[in-house]
């Protein structure tokens, strides 16, 4: 008998030089996968660093959270660069995260694509192609965490790369599976109980329930815990002490069984 | 019997975005490694890939070329920073281009570092020994190229990293066995003939002769080739050509069979 | 009786750091109008000086060339700024060029937006409003040089900013006046005498023939002498040798009597 | 008969993008003069016009707050600019911090120098003299907030440039009037009752108690409230309401009557 297993990933290190990150001390040990920003949206080397240690601290995974080269923006503006461009930014951002993990002594699990970045490799074929081909290019057996069945899953996949599909917990979604935009009725569930209820559902039975109450089936690999909205924290407790008394496990999506895709 | 060979190493890389590097088409094929700028003082995730592309198709070493961060000085400007952030700005950007490398299939095999960071190293026991703790982090089998005689290379035997001493060819010499400051008479050497003499007696004998006249003994590794000067293909060009006559191979220190420090 | 004058304006200041822009030396006495970069997608705050003292020691009238936050991409690439974000943008760069033309005692006459928001101003009329905005924050008695017959020229009037329609000498035309696309057959002149020949007769009859043959009226403020092509100072040279065979003086457009629009 | 007044001034409009300064909203209006970061150690152009109305709407005076540009390390780094870079970098801070004033529709008053820069002008008259002929470039009827008797003040009415001299409400003096060094016992003064005891005699009398207990004598024109320490906008409330009930007014050094240097 085995006991369901979920992996929780969260964004973390999204601070630069004097400003901290939001909440990594008391989001990351409540995660299970760490998705670590390498310095174009955010972070630098001493925090990647930093942030790279918290996470071994709590056995928590650590994946790259690579980025547009948009600092002042935080990655979430659109930015029109080639996919060779984007191949190779993908590339520097993963590789000097891998120089991070060395240093101490963790390994590099997986590659998250940030804001606009994602968004548009979730659609884009040109701009998932060439963050399948970065990441390859850097170790091709890094997992790529994509947006549940996503263009980018697709690609990932057809580029012989380990793909884990993510839902959000706290993004309400349509009926045809994709996420209701930002701005409409249902886009946010912010009740933290709300949320944790459907973490478990999702965990326990693939199952999340549209706006519409539609049922939708997610083959799932990861959950995203928002940690830079307000309460976030509190949303990520709620989450976890809802699993644990469903039972269900939280660890890190490779350690959780993610079938390769 | 054993033919005598050196090795030439160049910064390499050193362009921007729009602007590209001086020479590194003409430079790449007449040296045997190349230091390559990692975005901190110079050089772009793609120019970086492109770099590497070119080294590997002139069979020449791939060596990171990391730097303070500050772009529009060229790392030429001394900073700063504590130990703990040259360290930590070391094993990003020799993280950044182990990435590259790995994409490019080519083999990561040294550490110089760059302008105001490698003259701070060369004599401040502090940056020295972060420097040498960045670089094992990331890998303990690379080599670190040290000025001949420095701290660094004092400090990267010390901390169990593979030092590699380099002299400059174009740089004059005081008795004592440093370099002669800039704008001091003698402090360089333009004409290529007589740099190319001075690396043939190098690479053969171990000797330089300081502005004085009186002979050094140096240890070598390998010897540097400025590649930002005017002129700089010519003198690379004449040393080539001074060491096919006197016999002398052109080959990357690993090969050439550098003693580890 | 008038003598026909014309504005050339030329693209100046467009190195960085250690690498220097292409040909301003040589390309600025050839002009009567310079935009100058401004930080954003290439120079540095001693370059601005350099750029704006050349341009004073020429009698060459100094605007701001501002643009996306982008200096890796040379501001080529679109953004998915706000008009807030691009406003502001605006307004930092055009004050920090007023910083240096008040420093070398030299007025700052127009701005010419750069690259991708160039573009995107002449066809995006919430793009063109942004910086309509910023440029009237800073001072209203700027001159704005947009392309001839753009959305931005439209609501630079409309917004109460005097405007300067420019046209390009190396560019084809559509039959309605837009450009020809790069890489249409067509889209560039590359020979220094057709361009030349081009030049010469928008200043004295405001006509350029598309490539169809049709003829153009233009009613015309300057026009945009590229310096980043290979031979570009060769054109500017066979512009200004043409414009003097044919009486046309070479002056900067606010001298030579643009209309405000 | 007239009010005592005094002017307290604060660095403001210190965070990044999506990093938003630490105290703005509580802290500018209790102050009558605010350094507003112009984008090299901290701010973006979006957040420095939204403080410069945050300042305006509070009746604050607005200057500018230039740096080294050293974003990650926070412009707390020395770094070794020449005495032309550093002036230049003046020139292009505050020409872009007046850009955003006039866009607000506010004078641009003074010019204070952060961390690193300030330090190194208070000491060495090449930096000294690089900022105040950056300044007088930019507005030679621009103040120059100095520290008290360092060598920035004596440069700058050498160089014709009107200085305030600036004391530190929570910083301890040595005998000899110059701050003890942090780290020193009593280098810092953090009770808040304390330091506002310190303001208030400050501004009464114009006596400080150096660490021994020595009156000091200090030619004022304005004070300095930290922003960024925990407690920052307790200590600076306090320094209000001791003003009040003391008697003396806070006002801009400009209206409080500083005699100019």
């Amino acid at each position: 008998m085995t006991v369901p297993a979920i992996d929780l990933n969260a964004d973390v290190g999204e601070g630069f030089g004097a400003w901290p990150p939001a909440a990594d001390e008391q989001l990351i040990p409540l995660v299970s996968s760490a998705n670590v920003a390498c310095g174009f949206h955010a972070s630098d080397p001493g925090l990647m660093r930093r942030t790279v240690r918290l996470a071994k601290a709590h056995g928590v995974a650590v994946g790259a959270h690579p980025s547009f080269p948009d600092r002042v923006g935080f990655g979430r503006r659109m930015l029109a660069a080639s996919p060779r461009e984007i191949e190779d930014d993908v590339v520097y951002q993963v590789g000097a995260l891998l120089g991070c993990c060395r240093a101490e002594g963790v390994p590099l699990v997986h590659v998250k694509p940030h804001g606009a970045l994602y968004a548009a490799a979730s659609r884009d074929p040109a701009v998932a192609r060439a963050i399948v081909a970065g990441v390859r290019g850097v170790d091709p057996s890094l997992w790529l965490v994509c947006l549940a069945g996503s263009v980018l899953a697709r690609e990932g996949r057809a580029g012989g790369v380990r793909c884990v599909e993510e839902a959000f917990a706290d993004r309400g979604y349509a009926p045809d599976g994709t996420l209701l935009p930002r701005g409409t009725p249902g886009a946010l569930v912010t009740d933290p109980a709300a949320v944790a209820e459907r973490v478990s559902r999702l965990a326990r039975e693939g199952i999340v329930r549209a706006a519409d109450g539609t049922q939708l089936h997610v083959v799932l690999g990861t959950i995203c815990v928002h940690g830079d909205t307000p309460g976030a924290v509190d949303v990520a407790r709620a989450i976890r002490a809802r699993l644990d008394r469903d039972g269900v496990a939280v660890r890190p999506f490779a350690a959780a069984g993610a079938a390769p895709g």
